[in-house]
């Protein structure tokens, strides 16, 4: 089967099992974060107290982590309830959003590497960038945070952390360090509304939360929003912005389907 | 009067009184419930702090408990506000999110029946199913929690709690353990986004901000959110999904009239 | 040039530098205020934890402290961020949201604005008389507090705290102690919808973010605001609510343009 065609079926998985994914994600976003996932098919739960995520993510099917409004007390949970998902085979997903940006963005990305070890990390240029340069002062190996080239940055990211990376961008990059695909879908007016990039990891969380394949998860919940962002455009009116952009997005999603995929999805490699 | 005719009573309250409503709520929804708080003629306020809460709930007709997102800090925010409304004669109304899930919701659901006594409470069955179990444990009564009959699930719990009980499904369940009543308004599309069971909780406060009676505020809070989704689903087109029905909930809130709960309204009993 | 002529200069500035501001605000509004931001071409940013502000902060081209859902951890992180924007010449634009309902937002309040020193206050009537009178017992000036005329608390306001004060309303008041002018755009129904208030100090922040003026972009925050609910009010059909009027909201910020402001604004004095 081709790769539209294992993304379409993962859709599909995630209709009928409606996979339960629970969030620890930042407060700008999270009303859009539950209503994507809901869309799509899954069933988001958030959480975020230290008392209660281990017991919250043992009934889940995937684990997001969002480290937008990260504080003190949100990354101990985020570690316990990574910890907890991984011991049950939990995939758990990382957005590290603004990492580099500030110490305790990059001291919890890199706890959340280190300790819990995700199943997948999602970002943009810059952030995979300072993922990648940090990576190296922790690992010791040669420096890749010179590179320019997404692909070898992502790809030896993926390969030293031994996780999916996914770097999101006008023409997205998906490896597992062996496999390495390119999404070419998606319209440049998703950047102008917030939480496109939180909603996305929130969609890979879903898509993983109903597969056993990771990387066909990450692929599937990037090519969505692309799809549904091009849709959503697609039905603007010339007097439309981001308002109603907003609206169709979330009608997209939630009519997205396995023949939209099919028809719809640019993805070259894979 | 009947029923219909005592909701739309209220309804009319509200637009005069605008009860101020304080809510210590989740940061998942509680956009949500600001806004369908004003659209119905509300004035919702938020605010969490154990520093502020007792200040804030005197000026209010009525307190919001969510426990959707609740940690050990908001937790004894709710205590504190719980006991002052109490103490003012405020209704206390309590959405017991997840209760059952984790021991932490169930710890301060359990405190919150306890030490505040709300004046209703409104959840779904399996929630609901929970605290009729967890209740016998703590009263020491005869298990209800074998039955599945959501009917006297309610009834007995709301003469046991001695407050309203409702129950919101397909077929909503409401009870002050004399009277019981059943709403049949609502559509399916409302499952579909999150938030509207918190929403409907926020109705139910400004309803009873605004009435004396809150066993006809609740069914008058949960009626309500059934019409406007009936309406906002009769008309969209095709193509839309849970992007527009949720704006046209909101409208269809705020351009809720007595008129529309008199011949829309479906109850029965009562 | 004319006021509408540096409003004008100023939307042009926020297009072409895309101004970071740096939030700390309430969690009710905070996607809102996330979007409109980026709607007016500004790039938002949220971070609240002590840890990381003064490293945020540092990025920004301004800062708004929003005290709507503040509590004792917040507290502090807005007056260590704003005492480092103040330190790097960052306009701090301050929203007292509740000020004077209770002790913490007063103190909150009272620290903010003799700790760190605001470039722009943006409130309401009640916020603003109530700052007024506060600022009596602090300053130990004769009381201004008893004057039902804005112009004159606002004027005297700016004065005493050397900053530009925005008193809000169906005609809105802007003065930096030397000049004052007068804003009559807007809509009733903008008071309808949860946050139009906290959008229009992220505005301002954008604004003021690009600009170099801030009294001209407080004006410029707030008249955009206006014209956007004029603008939204008016494409509405008779069936149409908040729901729908939000949405617009959104999509006339988005498409906001030079040529509206001059065309449609309306501001007396300056």
């Amino acid at each position: 089967m081709d790769i539209l065609g294992m993304i379409a079926e993962n859709l599909q998985a995630v209709k009928e099992k409606r996979p339960l994914v629970h969030h620890i994600t930042n407060y700008v976003t999270v009303n859009d974060c539950a209503n994507i996932a809901l869309a799509i098919g899954g069933s988001p739960v958030m959480a975020d107290d230290r008392e209660e995520v281990e017991e919250m993510v043992s009934f889940a099917s995937a684990l997001v982590l969002n480290i937008g409004t990260l504080n003190a007390r949100t990354v101990e949970s985020m570690i316990a309830a990574g910890k907890k998902a991984k011991e049950l085979g939990i995939p758990v997903i990382l957005d590290p959003v603004g990492v580099g940006a500030t110490k305790l963005r990059t001291e919890a990305a890199r706890r959340i590497i280190e300790e819990v070890g995700p199943a997948v990390i999602r970002g943009n240029m810059s952030e995979m960038k300072f993922l990648a340069g940090m990576n190296v002062a922790i690992k010791g190996v040669d420096s890749v945070a010179d590179e320019q080239d997404g692909q070898a940055i992502a790809e030896n990211l993926a390969k030293q952390l031994n996780c999916v990376i996914a770097i999101t961008g006008k023409r997205d990059i998906v490896t597992d360090g062996q496999k390495t695909c390119f999404i070419d879908n998606g319209h440049e007016i998703l950047s102008k509304v917030t939480g496109t990039g939180c909603m996305t990891t929130s969609l890979i969380g879903v898509y993983c939360g109903a597969g056993k394949d990771w990387y066909i998860g990450t692929i599937a919940g990037i090519l969505s929003m692309g799809i549904a962002g091009e849709l959503a455009q697609a039905g603007l009116a010339p007097t439309d912005g981001i308002g109603m952009f907003k609206v169709r997005l979330f009608d997209s999603i939630y009519n997205l389907s396995t023949e939209k995929i099919l028809s719809k999805g640019r993805v070259i490699g894979g």
